[in-house]
C-alpha cells in the first residue's frame, strides 16, 4: 500500500507532505551564530510580533513542538481536573490523540454528537448540567476544529454564537486550528475574524499540515490565560531549545502570505478531486467540501484498486467511506490522473 | 547581556548554537513526495537500522522531539505512580524540567548528593530501604546523566558497577545522554559501551545539542520495556508527523561520524578553554573538564565584564561559579580570543 | 425539602440511611487495647478469611474507605494510561465520580449507549478498534456494575458472556458492586457467581449502601493484578489507619448472612412500592426492578408534593422520572404510607 | 512482635489505639432515621458551626477521610503541577504517604533538611530561587508539620515567622495538623493560634491520631482557597456518603474538651516515659519531647527483648533509634511497667 516511489505524492494526509522549499530556505537564514535558547532570541521575538499582526496585539503566542501539544496544553490553562471540555465526538483530541488531555488536564472530554464534525449550541447544552453538583464534572470549556476533521468550516457567525453561548455560561471557547488556514482560504476572511474575533479564546494555529517541518503556536487571545503558560510549556515537554528554527519556519508563512496560497492550492485542488470523484458513478461525496479533505463512499470492491493509485484512508470500514486529503503541493496533474484511472477501474 | 550580533558565538550553552550545516543539508534530501506520516516511511527506518549498528541489533529506537520528552517517557516505562527513581541532586530531570517527571510519571525522585554531578552505589543505596513497606515509595529505577550537568564522564566500569548494584536489587538504570557522544568522545568509546553495553536499560540519546535542530532518540536496550512505547509517545505529545526529518538529522549525524568529529571538537575547546582559565591568577576550576563545560570560580567584581566578551550563565552565585559550554562551531579564535582579554580584563 | 425530622426515612437513596444495628455493635467488640495499624492487625486478616469463603481462596481482598476509591483504585490495576475502559454511559464512574477515573487512572473512558444500565457483548465491540494505532486509545477492561445504576441486574450468564468476550480480546472485566448484595439477593445465587465465577477480573464490593458507615473491599479475582495494590490503596488516599473497624463492619455483614437478609429486604420493599406506584393512574415505572431502586414517571405537576411526603430524587427532569431507593431500613409502614398519599396527591 | 493479646497497649502508634468510647458512643446519637447524604444533612453543618469556634467565623471546613487525604486535597489548592511546595525532609508527607502529593498533585516536593522535625525561614530560603524561570518548579506553598513527625512543636511566633516569609514572597502556607491537638496541648493554646491566627491558610486538622475512627478536616482559613474544594474532594475519593458519622466523631471530640484531654494526657504520658527512659544508662533521648512522641537511642542488643514488652517502631536503623507513642488510652502503668521492666532488661 505505501508507494516506495519516494517522489510520489498521495491523497494520505497532509502529514504525508514534505515541507514547502520556502520554509526550508528559511531555516538557513536562521542559522547563524549563537542566540539565546528557549525562545529568548530576537528571531523568535520578531516572529511573534508578526504573528500579532495577524491575530491581535493583545495576543499572547508561544511555539511548541505538535498539534497535540498545543491542544494538551491550551487546554491545560481552561480546565481543572474536576472540569469537562466539551468537543465533537470527532474532534482529534477526542480520538486521535491517545487520551492525551484526559492524562495530561486529567479532565474528562464530554463528546457531542456530529453529522459533519460540527458543534452547535443545542450539543453543547446537554452537556450544560450539575453545576454546583460535586459528583459531576463542571463543563469549563468548548473545543472547536476549524477546519473540522470532516474538512467542514464553521462560519465566523457560527463561531460567535458558540462563543457567545459558551461565555454566557461561564466557559472558554477553544479552538484546535491545525486547519485554520484552510477555513480561512476557504471563507476569504482573515485568521483572526475565525478566532479572536469571533470569541475564541485559545487557539492552537497549525502550522505542520501547510508546509511546515513540525511547530504549531498557541494563541491566547486572552492574555490572563497565558500566565503560567512557560512553564506549563516547559513541563509538557513543548519547549524547543533551538527555538529560531520553529520561527524561522511561521516567518517563511507569513511572508507574501505563503500560508494562504498553500491553503488555497490545497482547498482547490480538494474541491477539483471532489468534482471529479463525485462525477464518478458509484461513488457519493458525504460531506461538504469546503476546506482540503474530501469524504466519499466508494466501491468497497475496488478501494485495494485505487489504493494502488493512490495511498488514502478508509475512514469508516463499515460504509467504505475514505478520505482523501490534498496539501500544498498536490498538483492538478495528481487530481486528474488520480480520477480517470479511478473512473476506468471503477467503469471496469 | 544577550549579544545583537547574530553571527557572534558565546559560552552559554550548546543549544544556543544553530544547526551543523550538514544537518541542515540533510533536510533537503529527503524533503521529496509523500511518505507515510509519524514514522512509518523508510527513511525513519533506514535511520534506526543505522542507529542500531551502534546500539546493537536488538535495540528498540524511538524518536522525540526534546530531552525532557524522551527522558520522561523513558523514565514511564520504568516506574509507575509508586515507585521513586533516584538520581543526582543535580540531574536536568530532578533541578531543570519543571517538574516534568513527577507530572508525567506521576512518582517522586529521590535526589542523590553530589559534589561532581556523578553518584555512585553508596549513594544510591541510601534511598534503597523499605521494599514492601506500602507507606514508601518503591524504587525502581535509577537515572544518571552521561556527561553529567557538570561535564564529567562515568568510565564503563563506573555504570557497569552502578547498573549491576541497580539490578540486583531489582531497579533499572535509566541514563539521561543528552550529551552521550561528548562522553563517548571523551572516553574513546563506542556509543554502546558507556550505555547498553554498560547496563543501562533505557538511554535518552541526544541530538539537539550536537547539532541538530530538534530532535533525541529513546533506546532501549530491554526490548521489553519498548511494549507500549508507541502509545506513551503519541499521548506524551511527541510523536512528529514528519518523522522523516528528524530521522534525516540523525542520518547526518551518522553519516562519516559527524556526530563524534562535532562532539570531540566540542570537547577539544573545552579543555583548550579550560586550560586557559585555569592560567589566569584568580580564576579557579571547579571540575574535571571530560566533556564540552567548563566549570570556573571567577573574580565576582569582573563577571559582568567577562559576560560583555561573550555570555555565560553564572551557575552558583553564591560563589561566583560560572558555566562555560561549547559547542561543535566552537572556533579556536573564539576560545583564544576570550582568554586573551578575560586575562587582561582581570589583570585590570 | 430536606426533612428536618431526623427520624424519618426517604427514598432518596441507600445512603441516606443509617448504619444497621449490628454493624455499629461490632465497632465496640473490636475497640480494645492496640493493634498493628494499617491493616496488620489480626481482626482484619479474619474478617478477609471469611471473605474468602464467598469469594474463593484465590481472593485477595483490601478494604477501603468508598466506592469511589474501590472503583479508581481497581481500574488503576487494570488501565495505563494510553488505555481505554468501556462502560456503560450510565455508569456511576462515567457520570456521578466527578472524572475520578480519569484523572486517577488517567485513561480515557469510552461510553456505551443503554437503555437499562446494562451493556452488552454489542456494544462493547463498537469500541474494540484500532488496536495497535498510536494515535487510539487502547481497550484494556470493559466495566459493569451490578445492580446497575437503573436497578437492573445481570444474570450470570449475561455476565459470562460479557466476560468470555473481554477475555477473548485481551481486557480484563471489572465489575462496580456497590449493590452487589441486592443483585445476588435478586438472583439467588452467591455472591461468587456473579463475580469470580462468571469471569469478573477485579470487584468493588459495597459494604456502605448495604447497612455499614464506610467500608468497600476491592476484590481481586486475579491474584497477580493484586500485586501493587498496597501501594496504589496508600497512594491512592484509601487506606485506613484503624482498619480493625472497617473489617468489624464487614463482619458484622458477614455475620448470619445479615448482607443478604438487609439486601433482600431493600429488594422487597422495593418491589412492593413499584407495584402500589405501577397501581398510580398516571404513574408509569421505566426500568425493571431488581434490586433496590424504582424508576418511574410521575406527573410532573405533583412531584413537589410527593416529595413532602419523601425525599425522592428526580432522576431525568425532561421526562420527569423519578429514582425511589430503598434501603435496610425501610418499612412496610414506609412503602405503604407512601402509595396511599401519593395516590391521593394524584387523584387530586 | 505483634502481640495477640488484644488488650494490651503498645508504644508503636497513636493509630495503634482503638476509639475513644465518648465517640463511639457518638456515633449511636445520630443514627436514627435517613438524613441527605454527602455532608448535606444537619449534624454536618452543626459540627461545621461548632468547628467554626474553634477556627473562626471565616473558615471553610470540610471532612476527609484520612490525614493523607487531607494533605494532598488541602496542597491541590495551592500548587498546580509545575509550582513546588517546600517541606521538611521528615514531613509526612515526603516521607510516608507513598508519593501521594507528586502523583496526585503533580508537583515537585522540595526538602529542606531538619534535625528536629522543624523547619525554618532560611531552610525555605534556600529553595526560592529562579522565579520566573521556566526551567525551575516555582515555589508556591510551605509545608509544616504541628506537631512535627519528631514530636516536637513550633511555638505561634515560629509559625508566624515562616507564615510571614512565605507570604511575602507569594507563598501559602499548609499545616498538616494530624497531631496539632498535641501541639495545642503542649503550648497552652487555643488550636486557632498556632494555626490561622499564626498565618496558616489550610490546615489539616487530625482527627484519627486523637480517638476517631477516621476522619481528618480540612481547614481554609482563605474561603477563596475552598472555592472548588467540593469537587476535589469527590474526585479524589475522599468525600464520605454517610458524612454524619465523620461529624458525630468530631462533636464527640468538641464536647467538654475531649480533644483536648486526651491530648494533654497523651502529652503527659510522653513526657513521664520520656523521664523514665532518660533515666535508663544506656538510652539517650534524641528530641525534645513536646507532644506525644518520644525519640531515644536504645541498646542495640536490647531492642528484641524491649519489643517484647511493648511494640515500638525503630525509627532509625543505623543509630538503634527508636520511636515511642502514646495515645489518649495509655496508662501510667503502661509507662511505669515498661520503664521498670526495660530498666532491669538493660541493667542484665
Amino acid at each position: 500500500m505505501h508507494s516506495t516511489d519516494r517522489a510520489r505524492r498521495h491523497f494520505s494526509s497532509d502529514n504525508w507532505s514534505g515541507v514547502h522549499p520556502e520554509v526550508l530556505a528559511a531555516l538557513a537564514k536562521v542559522n547563524s551564530g549563537h542566540v539565546p535558547s528557549y525562545g529568548h532570541d530576537t528571531y523568535t521575538a520578531s516572529t511573534i510580533a508578526r504573528l500579532r499582526e495577524h491575530f491581535g496585539d493583545r495576543a499572547e503566542i508561544f511555539f511548541v513542538f505538535s498539534g497535540t501539544g498545543a491542544n494538551v496544553l491550551g487546554l491545560q490553562t481552561l480546565a481543572l481536573p474536576f472540569n469537562t471540555v466539551i468537543c465533537a465526538e470527532t474532534a482529534h483530541i477526542y480520538t486521535s490523540e491517545c487520551g492525551a488531555a484526559e492524562k495530561h488536564v486529567g479532565c474528562k472530554l464530554s463528546p457531542v454528537p456530529t453529522r459533519d464534525g460540527k458543534i452547535d449550541r443545542d450539543g453543547i447544552a446537554k452537556h450544560l448540567h450539575d453545576f454546583g453538583n460535586d459528583h459531576h464534572v463542571q463543563p469549563s470549556a468548548v473545543s472547536i476544529s476549524q477546519a473540522t476533521e470532516y474538512g467542514t468550516v464553521y462560519s465566523p457567525d457560527e463561531i460567535r454564537i458558540i462563543s457567545g453561548f459558551a461565555h454566557e455560561h461561564g466557559l472558554k471557547l477553544h479552538m484546535d486550528g491545525a486547519r485554520l488556514a484552510n477555513a480561512a482560504a476557504n471563507l476569504g476572511v482573515s485568521l483572526r475574524e475565525i478566532s479572536g474575533d469571533a470569541g475564541v479564546d485559545v487557539l492552537s494555529f497549525g502550522g505542520t499540515k501547510n508546509g511546515m517541518i513540525a511547530g504549531e503556536a498557541v494563541v491566547f487571545f486572552d492574555p490572563e490565560l497565558a500566565t503560567n503558560f512557560p512553564y506549563r510549556r516547559m513541563q509538557g515537554m513543548q519547549l524547543s531549545s533551538k527555538m529560531r528554527f520553529i520561527a524561522a519556519q511561521f516567518d517563511a508563512l507569513l511572508d507574501n502570505d505563503l500560508w494562504l496560497k498553500s491553503a488555497s492550492h490545497a482547498n482547490r485542488m480538494a474541491s477539483k478531486l471532489a468534482a471529479g470523484l463525485d462525477s464518478i458513478a458509484g461513488i457519493q461525496l458525504t460531506q461538504q467540501v469546503q476546506a482540503n479533505e474530501v469524504f466519499a463512499i466508494l466501491p468497497r470492491e475496488h478501494i485495494a484498486a485505487l489504493q494502488e493509485l493512490s495511498s488514502f484512508q478508509v475512514w469508516t470500514e463499515s460504509i467504505s467511506e475514505a478520505r482523501f486529503v490534498t496539501s500544498f503541493d498536490t498538483t492538478e496533474d495528481d487530481v486528474t490522473t488520480f480520477i480517470d484511472r479511478a473512473r476506468a477501474i471503477i467503469a471496469g
